[in-house]
């Protein structure tokens, strides 16, 4: 993997990546020379016992742009600047320019009945290819791997700031959740606590090991070898699998077969086979009903804080939308109200559906 | 409130409500004779430590109706039978046709791999009016009213059965969120255990309490009046509220002005008042951009398992889809992925905008 770090005229950081030596053919651009405004907040919630990000400058951010302008795209034209230069590089990271979350979060000013602070963090834009019409499923081999790369690079950047104490990366894709650039691309939020779905995780795991005296990711993987029937591909030190417990009809995890804490802790063959198995994981989601699936993809590591996690099962989980040809799931009463997801098919039949199928790329 | 309970065909219960005595005017119908086959189950999430339903017999549930075939239509044509009879009452609740959860369901055979059990539990389909065009809040406010003794008679029956320890009454609204039934009406769902969010609650509520010495709703509503800032509106024993720590942009908070575990410890004017309040707070929700605004509504009360909750905090929570006007909020990455919300706008400012409106019904 090759990494140049540049800084964009606004201040914001970019940092391209390469399976080949970065090479720019351009200046570094970006949309507006103006440095990003952002006083992002926090907020307790005290019945959810969590926080909430406030960013109140979020609300203009870009919206279905026309296609003749995609932000995403090198920069063709000078007077019309994008977010990334022209030159050799195959995956770009940059500074959003509506951030939830930003490292020198001023404290706000305080506010009668609340309980705020700063909504000190990062968010990043991944982009995964200069290609606007591709996809990440459909990226050559290589690629999906220079992937892992960057996720993992990212994850020991961001990490390495005393701040920081979480990072998520992820991928939204589809028109039909909400997503405004279709361009490939995927973003990373970089917390400076724990988040509940992890902190969750984190006791779930713990205790599982102590009762058992394993981590919970070894007796899972050795459980779905033997049931044989919802692991949907097996790449040896990676696999994919319809959990037994899919809150999402076609839910699939792709995970590396042994407990890991973070992607920089995998051997080279180990992301081989984890960059191939959530390739096929992908293809076999759009292949389902013919059309491009929409996704939420989240790469669950441990925390960033600085602890030894050795329980952690890292793995990319990938929520599909669609239940159904046409049928969207949507979280409703049950799911948001209480916390408690409904699923209309069980986890078996659903991998056999994708084992049976061919992996493939469709058009959008 | 007057109410007379009834065996549909097919087995199932159905109970009519209404503020004059209920009179039918034909059969008590059912779509079909055939008696409901269920055999939901629940399995267990490991890593985030919660069930998670099956009901593969809902994949097919009814969708998108045509518009001259409406289930919860009084039944005008033997021969066409819907769910409910012709006759004199306000409002209905049966035993959902296609339910995530059944009192009586059986032990699923094991699946290597799976720790599951049957989905015990109710799901019953709650109908608002005999009108199809209408909406909750455009209901009358005696009908607004009468809904509030529903819900607390329902909870009272459900939570009656030693196996139910909780009920979640709640209506999504808008096919923007998937909703295939227009006519106005809610669900309630009905849990052998208690699901994550209100286990959450009570761990939140239960810690406020004993760190300060008085229910965290005490000084909640003492502050809200103080600030001045995010109260939508006050009507005495309840008041609408966007919260502080509000995750959707309009969200807003319907509540009894005093910590309740149930609707039915309520008194009759405090019902008033909360149905005034309900009733207000959604009208203004759909005058905020002259649309019906998509939504979902949950009724927040304490576990129904015979425990003492003298710190919950009753609330009737408010969802509302739209951040503005034509723009969805979608839960992507760090919602679902950290579980931890986004918004792009300040409470105080959401909540100026809902006070200055002109709360009214607006076309569908």
């Amino acid at each position: 993997m090759y990494k140049s770090e540049f800084r964009k005229p606004d201040g914001r950081a970019l940092t391209l990546y390469g399976v080949k030596p970065v090479e720019l053919a351009g200046e570094v651009p970006s949309p507006s020379p103006e440095p990003v405004e952002a006083r992002p907040v926090l907020r307790w919630h005290p019945v959810r016992g969590e926080w909430v990000m406030y960013a109140a400058h979020r609300l203009n951010r870009t919206f279905m742009p026309p296609p003749e302008y995609n932000p995403l795209a090198p920069t063709r034209d000078p007077h019309n600047p994008t977010e990334l230069p022209a030159g050799r590089y195959d995956m770009a990271v940059f500074d959003n320019r509506f951030p939830s979350l930003v490292l020198d979060a001023p404290a706000p000013e305080p506010v009668p009945g609340v309980q705020g602070r700063g909504g000190v963090g990062k968010c990043e834009v991944v982009v995964f290819s200069q290609d606007p019409q591709g996809t990440l499923g459909g990226l050559p081999p290589e690629q999906v791997r220079l992937l892992l790369d960057v996720w993992a690079d990212r994850t020991g950047v961001l990490g390495a700031d005393p701040r920081i104490h979480s990072v998520l990366p992820f991928e939204n894709r589809g028109v039909e959740v909400g997503v405004t650039l279709h361009h490939p691309h995927g973003q990373i939020y970089a917390y400076d606590h724990i988040p509940p779905v992890q902190a969750r995780a984190l006791e779930t795991m713990r205790a599982y090991r102590q009762e058992h005296g394993r981590p919970w990711l070894e007796d899972f993987v050795r459980g779905e070898r033997a049931a044989k029937l919802r692991i949907v591909r097996d790449h040896g030190a990676a696999l994919s699998v319809v959990p037994p417990f899919a809150r999402y009809t076609y839910e699939t995890w792709v995970l590396p077969t042994r407990p890991a804490a973070f992607l920089h802790e995998l051997s080279e063959a180990e992301r081989d086979a984890l960059a191939a198995a959530l390739k096929d994981a992908l293809l076999r989601l759009d292949a389902l009903f013919g059309v491009r699936m929409p996704y939420l993809l989240t790469v669950q590591q441990a925390p960033v804080d600085g602890a030894a996690y050795p329980e952690w099962p890292l793995r990319v989980e990938i929520f599909p939308y669609l239940r159904a040809p046409g049928r969207m799931k949507y979280l409703a009463g049950t799911e948001q109200g209480a916390g408690e997801f409904a699923n209309d098919k069980l986890p078996e039949a659903a991998a056999q559906e994708l084992r049976s199928l061919n992996p493939q790329e469709v058009s959008p």
